[in-house]
């Protein structure tokens, strides 16, 4: 079977199926998002797209902008980064302020909440216009300038973000932050307030499954090593705890939001993306991994 | 370079290298080998065979064997099992007590010391003798009936096995043992003193390269997706705490064990198997660490 | 008010009251209690003895025999038992072993578990014959022989000790176990065993409102220093993570058992025992500690 | 031997003790304290003063005004606060996230940094003019006007404060805080800062050596029983992870502060204050302790 007909197929088998969970409701931005928005995308790394359902709509890509910024931050540090944030499963939840105590102010991974505000701290530190600097990257990847910050989204969540606020103040208390509390945390709900529709994130991850070069015009944004790099963190941090299910289902390296998107790779192939606003109790689109589960099942391409 | 010359240039390098760490020494069998031994050995599946320096010599595979005990009980018992062991990272030092406790007496990941002595309670439930049964199923996998217990390895770390029987007592607690613990414990620390050479361990591992199947004779073991899942957890819990780095670095699925030995699975491609007693800090091969973090560089076969 | 009338008071008050909670269920000899069971007992220094329901029946005393093991250890072997054992309240439940993994196996105080175990394997390794020395130790402190141990209690609670093991056995890994660990577990055991009435209760712990001697006899069995600093180790451990509330009621050092005893003490003034089975989520009985709330509140007579 | 006699003996036996341990670094105002400073005070419930060498000097108190906010706090809202913060030891360092996130946002006690942050926050919603009023009611119990914030003080410990900052906000997302984390902070960094002498700190805390009245002028402050509570809770939770070893050695409840004074309440009798500004490890002064050791060995006055 080739990939137009099993997406086909996995769209229209999870469309009748009824759907699990509740969007995220935290602010109500997203929790007046109808709930069962569904859309699925795929993108070859030969040029080949391929969509279904609501898969042009723009959603909040949420934690899902997190890849990227590690992706900007690595190109230009290079592997100076590592001394900041590690490359370790979290094993907890993704907001817990117990190992970051424990661990002297060094998150995990780069995709926990204080990993990427970490990210954050060093993006700023490298960058005289970081918001418009960050978003022209977004789209140089995504192939498209019709890509925006969400400044309702970034306010909302700014306003009730203490959990942040703890976790960035502990890490500062550690020294392991440069830039003022305030503008690290303005930058990361900036960034995470970014939309996108299932095309645009597909597009935009292309690099990852192509060696670090953007397949359509041959552009290199990041080495091999660097790319092949954050596969693997993206395989096994790229789902708060739900990293090792996703890994034993899907089989790929991916990333998941609390919007509701999930974005996976197949190395040399292809990239996909689901938008499915049900979430299930680890913060996971229950429909987006079920979607996931199903393509590669069927098209027998995991990476294992 | 085909994989002979590239195994070829990895030893040649990596021999020359002075070697960093030391064995484990809380037996006195593992702390009395030599520690300069170093062999390396790779099977492609299509049949090709090459292996260097001490790769025939047998050697400890300890935690190694915890990767085929899972393969036993989840073919014999299907995803039953995955009710009492977790397949997330663990996120903490191998024998930690602590998420045992916080979770419920059920462990992480099959891999991790408790985990491996739930999977070897439910082999116990399932087999009459179970030992002889045991070894027949690795002597399977490995073509090879010259695979043995070593007996003074079981009763050396039996004798100071005194976190493991704090951790199988709680699980027991949380009632995840069904066994007597003595049973269990005994089983485990037979598994765990299996000897094999580079080679063995290599052509052991050969049906998670192929979908389940031994290539050679063909015989399927365990389904395409027993294997692929499989891989998987060899992927995020391969490594104790150390899994994010070696994903990070080699991009494989893997597993090390305490003997100084790491197996890694390419999929659809090759098994290899290093053997370096000096371990780092995290209780990994130093050395194979490198040899397969060099081979994956130079063969550009990493499955990100 | 004297001691009597008060105690009238205090008993007349709670009998007619409804009992809350239930009896500790986990072996068959506690859950079979009549749980409506209800006596007090003071003894003051000088000599007047007063109880009142159930006082002169005998009841499981539990963990309340942990205080004379360690003034039996602390007797015998004098500051050194601390560097075995800490002083510092748990701050956790009682039978928990993330602080024993944190703290290198050596537990926070002598009243949790673990460091019961610990006095326990001290006393083993100071005596000849420790459950006949022990058992004539209480009887000395009681002055009375008809003292015994309740083994079918015993081999009931090791028949299920899983925790206590996991414990024993972690503090053996990090060496803070001399004796084997079948022979700690059975002397613990053992002397959790033992049975008193109230009566016995109250006077086994008249030396420690009288500054180590045994008011009647004037026999000094531990010197001031060690009386004082048993009590204030009563203040703050003895009533596993309710200390602070039992502190913070009753005001005055005291240790609690999972039977439904409690004993409180009053320095230079008395000592006085309650037995009421039923306990409150904490494991500490519900009506003992409402009484002794009652009547030092009627006595206004708290260290506080 | 009479008070004055022991106090005499206990000054001039320590004085020349060569003091261990350093003062408080974390900000230029402690760090530049003479480390020598030395002085004692005790009054008397029957209005006995007397005091030796730097007992007149003002000092920077620290947490010890976390016993008078609380004080203040419980006398106006009652048992109501106990909703909102416990009464159980720690059991961790006194400034430990990891208890707060397990426990729901809710302190052990009103003495580590949390606990006294939210009773800060409950005075913040009881008064208008809550900084002014605050050190009317300190004035009041030190029978004395010249009580005075130490504004630079409060400046570079808030300057700085980025764990209390990750604490609250913690607190605020969990819910129990209801005023905005600025006011209560800088609330919270104002009261640290207040300064008094040995002299007056004995003064300030005559109240709860007798039963909630100030001896002297014979006015009612709080109940008897919200007195006794007070104790309990100083017994029990006032010296950070170091309450069982003063519980222990001096016997008697009391607060010490990072500045390096403690003052210590024997019920009934008398209150004695020590200052020392060199820390032992628990950040405790290590001369205070001695001192009170000392004190309760000799005068025998221990409650227990």
């Amino acid at each position: 079977m080739d990939f137009k007909t099993i997406i086909q197929e996995v769209y229209t088998e999870l469309l009748q199926t009824k759907g699990n969970g509740q969007p995220a409701s935290y602010i109500p931005e997203l929790a007046n998002i109808n709930p069962d928005k569904f859309g699925i995308h795929i993108c070859s790394v030969d040029g080949n797209n391929h969509g279904l359902g609501d898969h042009q709509e723009k959603f909040s890509i949420q934690s899902i902008i997190k890849v990227i910024s590690l992706c900007l931050a690595f190109k230009n540090e290079g592997v100076k980064i590592w001394k900041r944030v590690g490359v370790e499963p979290s094993g907890t939840p993704f907001n817990s302020l117990v190992q970051l105590e424990h661990e002297q102010g060094i998150p995990r991974n780069p995709f926990i909440n204080a990993g990427a505000m970490v990210i954050c701290d060093i993006l700023l530190s490298q960058m005289n216009k970081p918001k418009e600097e960050f978003i022209e990257f977004v789209r140089l990847l995504a192939l498209n300038s019709d890509i925006q910050y969400n400044n309702k989204i970034a306010a909302s969540e700014k306003a009730h973000g203490y959990r942040n606020a703890a976790l960035i103040n502990m890490m500062k208390s550690f020294g392991n932050i440069e830039n003022p509390i305030e503008n690290v945390l303005d930058f990361y709900y900036d960034i995470c307030s970014i939309e996108m529709t299932c095309q645009e994130l597909a597009q935009t991850f292309q690099l990852f499954a192509n060696k670090g070069c953007i397949p359509s015009t041959g552009e290199r944004i990041i080495t091999t090593s660097q790319s092949k790099r954050i596969n693997a963190i993206m395989q096994l941090c790229g789902f708060y705890d739900e990293a090792g299910e996703f890994s034993f289902k899907v089989g790929l390296p991916g990333k998941s939001g609390v919007g509701g998107g999930i974005v996976a790779i197949h190395p040399g192939e292809y990239t996909v993306a689901v938008w499915s606003p049900r979430l299930n109790k680890k913060g996971n689109s229950y429909k987006g991994i079920q979607a996931l589960e199903m393509f590669t099942t069927k098209s027998e391409l995991s990476i294992f």
